[in-house]
């Protein structure tokens, strides 16, 4: 933490500052500067609360220097965390692709589906079987009937299954079906969830909110990883801004910046983020290129009667182009998809 | 709904879209224009979901008409609602302010701020017993212990006790202690708590997720009056914007808006909108001249003490004189604070 | 400037990075912490720029800690600017009301509302001659002739007038019949202008960006006040955020911001930045309760037939009612309006 | 134009708005719903404005169907806009890269990096001759010097020059040296510059102002090309959105959004986007991976000694890593760099 005095302070808010320092057993340093003075304080173990010095008299700013988060940081975790997902490792070199429908709709869809994408080379399965809906009035996905079908798609196909848990209530019942377990952007920091969650060992994939800074989403993270999960995996699905040229604004920037500052594995969702069939194979590529480790991508075959999210929804042969795509620009930056292990 | 065909549509496409909108059992009208021919939509009760038609071969657009609330906006509810809050109405001309410390820390810090308050005029009194926080390393609250002492301060002042629920385990919990039940700017779209919550019958302040469009924040207050509820008021408390000289952008001017489309109250927190307490009298101040039935403010008479926000509660000292101006600025726009009814 | 080396940093780094501060003739500071060191640098005169240090090997981040602006900043300038604005001063306890057509489109037109705005109390003139439109195809303003129409209006009215300038080319033309220049929100970063007007002694409002934080926006006041010219105020018009209920958003907290570290007057644009009457006149009373030294409101007595953004332009008679309630706010907050000085 | 009529407007209402559709001799379509009522508006060549409806009594919305660019859009401009500068087509599937310093500092900075750049397969080379500066006190570029710099390096290299035109009274010089002329993104709507340049025949580069929408940033283009100007390209740069992990948010997700409703080729430039050496690789092979017509890349071989944004700038060794990367990802995807035209 580094205190920043106003240009008008006085000796006694100096000292104030200093005695309060001192009464947290931390070690206060006066910088002194032309206009202000400085403070910089060091011997503590993690972040201090800015708003232990913010609100004192003569204090014009406290600027944090060690970075909230522990667990999801790389000072005390230096290589890069694998998760392991069915024969799958998400987080090394391989490419891991999710795909499948928004929700789940039928046997019959699911399973069309779910063969389709297999096909052409996505290792896991995504459906919904509990959907997060902005209005009351639309669907709400099948539940726990959602989440059978789902176990009768991976008996037949041997897809390892992601799919979302929406609350406390059915999260056991999730937590049965599940491979892995999917944390909407609208539950980012529903901290109740967050903390249950953490006491599970399967792995959870965290989408980032869509007002969510780089350090709030890693924050959640850590609520995961301060029980003892550890395969958590984030994925970036589409931040609001003011553009409206698209549903959300893809932030693959947050890429690099998360793979620098964390050892956790991040892949992007072009379809949520896009909105648009058509913008959703870019995406997908530019987010490979930019280096995520694997990707959500949904796919529908009959759009027009998908029951969530149809003009977002790439048909099954699109699918397959991109997915060849993808393998070629892997192929070009020394990576291939990831393959299952022995 | 409004289609709007592309430029280089066929006319199969637009004889495929016709064919769709009668199927919905809907009526469709052609409205040639010179570049691209648009399709009006009428005979739909509520509206529309835009993925019926936006992911149709030749769509270019789909533009919503009807609102997607009906609960929520004005069109089957005329009057303003009234929310009755123990012996206060909110939502009427008089002014309703909640005012308390962000976390009840103890019994004594509790009732000396909560007298300080009412003694300036306050009607409500706040208090987290239940927190969230952005960091699993920061003050939770005092839980179950804070609700019992929230009771005590109700009973020693006789001001009604807004408070937070998290989540769907402490609901019943917070319910019993709570007369005006509030959902945090971070669980506007946790369905499953909100579905929860509707079938109750005591208010329940909603609070503006930091992105979320006005719409949505309705559609979020549909959710609450769908089961029954109609004790709902809005609570504005700032948006995330690029903006980084407060800690979010208050957006006063949403007020004025949910007035004009909403019967729902709409009441402001400038404490957690400014984070800073130099700023909160100003916007507290403008907030009633723009027209809020109401206001949330943090109060702490030893903030350089307090267990969560401190920075930005106001000292009851400088709240009283606040209360003073904000009497000023309603009497000189025909209003006051809101008086106990008999 | 406070340096963060990075938790991996090599001696060497920390080394080259001391030898560069000291290079610059500063001083640092090196501060050991838990899992990381900082250098604080003293001895600069202004504000260092974070790129001399951030492209350094083994350097995590570079925190400014001078801000970067000396003559807009309350450092060296503690007490108020009051500009002069004809017999009028702004920046003082006195609201000053700048009032006036968006466009000037006849004598007929401006004569008539000059005289309207007088009466209901407004002090400066505003219309513009020459327009900024987003679109090639609108109407552009009339030019040199609205320039000699607003000096008819004046010579008729006795009132101060307020136009935009809108490039170098026509500003020896605008500085001739204009009392105050003003720079659009288009233009706050068109640094070529600024330099311009800085040469100027007359009073100019510069308009906040759209995507403008304060330390920009002050830096583009710095740009007019580095050659000379001290009559520089601001004027808050909205701000880009995702929110789409209204034409922007309306960043009021910069009201107290600014005051808290600039010396220079803010006034604010309701009517652009709601770009809706009804909206206009709440948002008025609210900047004025925020604390604003005045206001520019735009009055059209036949709105539909406006020429640019008639939607938002208040008619005659809301408009004189809004003035008195303005004037009954100020009297309830100890201000009233700017009365001439002597 | 579609206009929506509020839920209780009166007969003498709508027919006003008709009334108004007839005299400006355009057609109205009336769409009873069940709540409201629509009016669907032909016969118009371009785009209407919404001003004409929106402030009319009873008038709830005003929905443009039309897109308000001509010359911009795809409507009467089917095929790709390809850009000749020097021996090269930018619109293609070639890649173009321009590749530079921020600033001209000296010749020998600028042809040491020129040869660099060059070897490394960039085809054009950027330097900044004037240089727009947040700061009134930052290095504002070498002016007129830095042009006759760039065209030594020009003559040494035999690369066209790409140079930021700042304001009107440079513009005749710049056009002098310049092969490609930038409109930086605080110019964007610096609408008298776009006049100015529309009536040049060289290409110009169009950066996207940081809260441009789409909309706004090819109602710019439209203002560079209604004077004739058909050599206009676009360059996303990152617009300004909450997040802080990077200087800006790069919005990739334009570069499809442009392709299809826009002739005119796109580029990418990571470097400003990003401000950080370490991101500009992985955007840079994102960006070709959306699709993007070339990048901008910023190259510097002594970064830590640059005037200009030298942490940035990457070192020209990894620039040429990046170059055989685009190249691997341009030839996954059946795309090169582009080569000379006979």
């Amino acid at each position: 933490m580094l205190i920043l005095m106003s240009s008008d302070h006085t000796k006694k808010q100096l000292a104030d500052v200093l005695a309060r320092v001192k009464k947290l057993r931390l070690k206060p340093h006066v910088i002194p500067g032309k206009n202000s003075i400085a403070v910089g304080i060091t011997g503590n173990a993690g972040a201090l609360d800015k708003a232990l010095f913010e609100g004192l008299p003569g204090v014009a700013d406290a600027v944090p220097v060690t970075k909230p988060y522990k667990l999801a940081g790389r000072n005390f975790h230096h290589g890069d965390t694998i998760v392991p997902i069915g024969p799958y490792g998400l987080g090394g070199p391989g490419l891991v692709v999710i795909a499948g429908p928004c929700a789940v709709e039928s046997e019959e869809q699911l399973i069309r589906i779910a063969r389709a994408v297999k096909k052409a080379g996505a290792q896991l399965l995504r459906g919904g079987a509990y959907k997060p809906r902005t209005s009351p009035y639309a669907f709400q996905g099948l539940g726990k009937k959602g989440l059978q079908l789902l176990a009768k798609a991976k008996k037949e196909t041997g897809m390892p299954i992601v799919t979302e848990v929406l609350d406390q209530r059915s999260l056991d019942e999730v937590e049965r079906y599940a491979d892995v377990l999917q944390v909407g952007a609208r539950n980012m920091q529903n901290f109740a969830l967050l903390k249950d969650l953490s006491k599970l060992r399967k792995p959870i994939m965290l989408k980032r909110g869509l007002s969510a800074t780089l350090d709030e989403w890693l924050m959640s993270a850590e609520y995961l990883l301060s029980a003892g999960n550890k395969n958590i995996f984030l994925c970036e699905r589409g931040i609001r801004a003011f553009s409206d040229h698209a549903r959300n604004t893809l932030d693959l920037n947050v890429v690099p910046a998360v793979k620098e500052i964390s050892h956790l594995p991040i892949i992007v969702d072009p379809s949520h983020a896009t909105g648009v069939r058509a913008r959703v194979a870019p995406m997908a590529r530019a987010a490979v290129a930019a280096g995520a480790h694997g990707l959500m991508i949904e796919v529908h075959d009959r759009p027009d009667q998908a029951l969530c999210d149809g003009p977002q929804a790439l048909h099954p042969d699109d699918f397959a182009v991109l997915m060849r795509d993808l393998g070629a620009i892997g192929a070009a930056l020394g990576r291939g998809l990831a393959a299952p292990q022995a």
